[in-house]
């Protein structure tokens, strides 16, 4: 078999640009006489790719005791057969698997002998689950470290013997398992003082604050602390940020804490490529907001390291979407953005087959419509978690002891609706392989800053900014990214630290201002607009630096701007032609503007001035819009159409049915248009498209049909060419 | 035409037994030109009432210069043509009106002249929202309550003159506008010092404490505290509730402000009648959850007032749910419950019609399976919300310049899509008007504690509890409800404080055991043993009463039992013949337990004992289960199933779709089953279910095919005679 390799387009098999179509199947759950004939059943439903987890806690039960030939246990076998079968294999042997498996798959003898590995919350008590479904671990800490790479040093020779340059399946490797969760959901970083150094003169928080700042005057000065030694530099707790120094303080800790695990999976690249493993790296980011936190990560493991994301919709009723709806679908797309715009070729590492829960259901339809919307938002690869069920090994599940999942295909090997599903969103995928090189047409653009993603939701020290960088964020993707969709138009993501964006001023750039902005994603707005850019910025223009500095860089150029927020009053607006616009969000007062400044928005009440227009140097405009709001009202699309086409925006898609969403991929000779239909009911809608290769040439569908939770793609000679609904039994997944 | 009458079972007009249904429509945002077509459109869509808010703030612009008689808002001009069209018109003088209007609908004055109305913090800080949304006073501000006293002297009698028993068309008034939202919402009762006595010898507030306690000395000592005086009796903040003397005091500054609630409930209703109301009053809940906020208002109101609730399921991409999705479902039902169990026939007073976000969308379809749900679930009374849009007068508008509110009637008068699910549904609850008689069929019983649903939902004391009130009342309904109706099984729910369950015992009871239950509470239970009832409980047999003291009635009652948390392990349970349950909540082992008892219930791995039955004298016997979960997973069913089979449970309906929810609904003569998709997918089902009339006779339906969001209604003789999805345009509301 070739090897599996990606650019940031796409993944490859030598030339050849390809999907990656994963199955997750389980050899410990399968008994091994049908590991063939599961094998056959993926292959058949259309995928290359085989995904397993490799459980520590199975392999090394008892400490020193390793199992890696017994027959139910051999990966070995089962990775030759996946060869055999001419399927690609991607192992993650954690050391972390959660998968539902005991201690989130790490051995009960680590907890028990080596107690002093579990994480620390900021007042030294250990972080502990509830339930027995997670544990928290120091990931660097030292004891935990050497046992993984004794667990490494065993188990990875026996994978790599498998690998595609020697002949066999395996053609990646996982690190980990959805970094960070096993902190993040219990609501605390680590803050293990062994592991960290915090209370010590030495290690690597009092190192890494050094680095940042300086000496010991530096820091307090800083963090307007008090600290005699650099013990005394402790971090503070998130719900205690009561001014900017206190919140450089709280965001020096998250840092840290990002970098530490850029450490710690380069400490796993580092013993990966020791032990034989050649193929690529990868790692799925457990949940789309999290994927900023991987910062450090992929620029530390630049080039060594492909991440990828975790999409699911539906794990319980509590869950935030038990449907592939728009909110669902949002995060996906700022999720694959993210992805793109780190350089990776967006993978879905766990996309839903099934569900740990049986209720809410996991249906058929559901299931290629999240299918389908991913395709649409830019997906290049995928792996169905679990294409297969199948039994826990004794005492090692936390939800069941069949781990039947709902799959596309039973326990006992018999298929199911959801496998129809699948089958039939790969078929797609190979009748329309092209779509692997193709990316989305679009006719503006949304910058966003991973500094935003990165700041806690809500801190105290909000109040004393007129727009934190938590809010700007929820705006940018509530506000901006959803208005746009809702109005037709195709943006693409940018990110503003990178400066490749600044001489492209094609299209319209639209950014949701926070009052903290780093000076470089400020110095390349100025950049931007002197090339000639149009901006649209709302709804603050940035005064503080990255370390909550004072930094104008951009006010200053837009020759001076001063805002406030406008006291009391109906949050109603008129911006332009348009009135009675609803102002879900904050309103912020022009106080001082440019001379030239063109005044664009009003509050209706008491009129303040809320929106002007400044020409810059160099032919670029800036549109200040100073309120920000969540999508709900067709006032907010038209106020963004008017002021994208006002920018100079010649949107590429019309549609006549707000409530759908559209997307136009080509690869450069083709085109295919997706429609999105995410709510419960039938919609109609007529829809016209700009050819991309031939911007002039608009093509039209003829009045479509979709029906509920549905995904059409559309080509320009063949008409409707996929609908998710098709082929797909009526019948529920029922067990 | 003939009063507006109603009792526990439903709404009367005369003799006859009806549903109530009405259509909102503002007159003031109707020209009034066209009233008199809006309420004909009404009609012809199967209306027999119409709803509207009467607003403060525009019949008096300026302290006490009143308009009444201006042609746009000639209310009584409106009623008579009501009068005329034979609708009956229900008023909603307010004070407080919500509905989208600059300050809730009270004047602008009122905040101006008299900020000192503002409600207030716990710190004395005025509660102030961050927009002009909504305006928090403090109801029984004597400032308030004397510039309502006018309002409602001027206003009252004009409405009074059009009142039913007067040849008019008003048949019922509303007070003031979902109760208490204005506080709740923002996170904090209202604890004005001059209102509430808070600080002060004497006043509302200190009387409350003394009579509950005695004197200082007994205050001192439920408190836990060393007041001197009764002005340092203080309140305390539900975030520092650290002791079970700490939630006594919280709990008595929560009861006491419900009890406000009832005092301002019956000076609006004093006044009403002084001003000349015969006719019945009302008002709506807020929201489900608020529904048991209400006792002390309905019971100091017995017999004055009829409480309903609002159904919304969608406001905005935030809102819990948008979709009339299970989630939303189950509130519906518990709320409609809690209305049935106050003695009320269930009346959703505020159903989405439309909604003030034009996006996420209210979709015809959505909307009809919401009725449908409604009313499968118990719903005699329904107003649609709004009817009709129409232009906001000028600068009063929160949302937006014109209400168009994607009502089933435009602003301009024509109809809309939505107009057909409305009228479809009208004309099915016509051509079934004996469902107005009608009741659930039921097989089991879930007894429930207001006294849990009044606990916040998480307070620092809780970890001092084995199962704390609001953690019971959250499994209560995500554990119990929804694994019974998952399970297809009927359940009714009864307040466990009103005695008059205690003597059926035709059908198990299940109960959600909270550490805490009131001596009362624990007493029907014994009696309810006593009759030979047969009670399930979980997950903790109570040892506190209502006010925290111990109390083990049902516990020595039940030969002694002692429970506590297990320790660390996988959640996994085995009952009886059920293995691998998933228990996603805690776990509590029986360390004493009646020598006598059987073991029904062990942990999976190191086996403790979660589960025992206990037969009690008089025939009894009492299941408790030793962990409570959320429902997710099939085997919750089973359990659940197993349970109440061997509690003499006898289900009246079968299903083999374990997704879709059955409701059979019967009047004693004819029966009707109602069969509910709420998922965004097709489903497929076979159901067999009892007649309510002849029990040992099944009616089966044919292989029933459901539309994604679709609720069904069958019958024995005619199969299926309505289908929410039917005579709906596929098109989704646009605008």
């Amino acid at each position: 078999m070739q090897p599996l390799q990606f650019d940031s387009l796409s993944f490859l098999r030598g030339q050849e640009r390809i999907f990656l179509i994963g199955g997750e199947i389980h050899y410990f759950r399968v008994p091994p006489d049908q590991w063939a004939s599961r094998l056959k059943l993926l292959k058949e439903a259309g995928g290359n790719c085989v995904c397993t987890y490799v459980p520590w806690l199975l392999h090394e039960p008892e400490e020193g005791t390793f199992i890696l030939d017994e027959p139910a246990l051999d990966v070995g076998r089962f990775l030759k057969l996946c060869a055999e079968m001419g399927l690609w294999a991607i192992v993650r042997p954690g050391p972390y698997q959660y998968s539902e498996l005991l201690n989130a798959g790490l051995p009960g003898w680590l907890l028990e002998n080596y107690p002093q590995v579990n994480a620390r919350r900021i007042d030294g008590s250990p972080l502990v689950w509830p339930n027995g479904m997670f544990v928290s671990v120091s990931y660097l800490h030292p004891d935990f470290l050497r046992l993984t790479r004794r667990w490494y040093k065993r188990i990875l020779p026996l994978l790599a013997a498998h690998q595609v340059d020697r002949g066999g399946a395996v053609v990646a490797a996982q690190i980990d398992n959805e970094l960070m969760g096993v902190h993040e959901w219990l609501g605390s970083w680590d803050y293990h003082p062994l592991v960290t150094g915090i209370g010590h003169e030495d290690g690597n928080w009092p190192d890494f604050v050094r680095r940042r700042h300086g000496d010991l005057a530096a820091i307090n000065a800083a963090h307007d602390s008090k600290a005699r030694t650099m013990a005394e530099v402790l971090p503070l707790a998130e719900s205690k940020t009561d001014s900017l120094a206190d919140l450089r303080r709280v965001m020096d800790y998250r840092d840290f804490y990002f970098e530490q695990i850029s450490q710690y999976a380069l400490k796993l690249i580092q013993w990966m490529r020791e032990e034989g493993i050649t193929v690529p790296l990868v790692h799925n980011c457990a949940s789309p907001y999290m994927t900023g936190y991987f910062r450090e990560t992929v620029e530390r493991c630049s080039g060594q390291l492909l991440l990828g994301a975790d999409h699911y919709y539906n794990l319980d009723l509590d869950w935030d979407q038990n449907q592939p709806s728009p909110k669902y679908a949002s995060k996906c797309l700022m999720s694959m953005e993210l992805l793109r715009g780190y350089g990776f070729p967006p993978a879905v590492f766990e996309m839903p087959s099934g569900s740990l829960s049986d209720w809410p259901p996991i249906t058929p339809s559901d299931a290629a419509c999240a299918y389908g919307l991913n395709l649409a938002m830019g997906m290049k690869g995928v792996n169905y978690y679990v294409f297969a069920g199948g039994e826990n090994p004794a005492g090692t599940g936390t939800t069941c002891d069949v781990y039947d999942y709902g799959a596309p295909v039973s326990p006992a090997g018999d298929i199911r609706p959801l496998y129809a599903a699948v089958a039939g969103f790969n078929r797609f995928l190979d009748q329309h392989r092209w779509l692997a090189s193709a990316e989305q047409a679009t006719d503006c653009r949304i910058g966003y800053s991973l500094d935003q993603s990165r700041h806690p939701r809500k801190l105290p020290v909000d109040q004393q900014m007129l727009m934190p960088p938590g809010e700007a964020w929820s705006f940018m993707r509530k506000g901006l990214m959803l208005t746009t969709l809702c109005g037709h138009w195709s943006p693409q993501m940018v990110d503003l630290a990178d400066e490749g964006f600044v001489k492209d001023t094609s299209r319209p750039l639209m950014v949701a201002g926070s009052t903290v902005m780093a000076a470089q994603e400020q110095r390349h707005l100025v950049q931007y607009l002197q090339a000639g850019g149009k901006l649209i910025l709302s709804p603050v223009v940035p005064t503080l630096d990255e370390r909550y500095r004072e930094c104008r860089i951009l006010a200053d150029f837009l020759g001076g701007v001063e805002q406030k927020r406008c006291s009391r009053g109906a949050p109603l607006a008129s911006v332009g032609e348009i009135g009675g616009v609803l102002i879900n969000g904050a309103l912020f007062e022009f106080t001082q503007r440019p001379a030239t400044a063109e005044v664009i928005a009003r509050t209706q009440l008491d009129p303040a001035t809320i929106g002007i227009r400044v020409q810059t140097p160099g032919g670029g405009s800036a549109t200040l819009l100073g309120f920000h709001w969540r999508q709900s009202r067709r006032e907010h699309e038209r106020l963004l159409s008017q002021t994208l086409l006002q920018s100079g925006g010649r949107p590429i898609i019309e549609c006549d049915n707000p409530n759908l969403w559209t997307f136009v991929r080509s690869d450069g000779r083709q085109a295919m248009l997706f429609i999105l239909n995410l709510f419960s009911s039938p919609m109609d809608a007529s829809i016209r498209f700009r050819d991309p290769t031939r911007p002039e040439q608009w093509h039209s569908t003829p009045s479509c049909k979709l029906s509920a939770m549905e995904v059409q793609a559309w080509t320009p000679d063949a008409g409707c060419v996929w609908r998710s609904s098709s082929s797909l039994s009526g019948q529920a997944l029922m067990i």
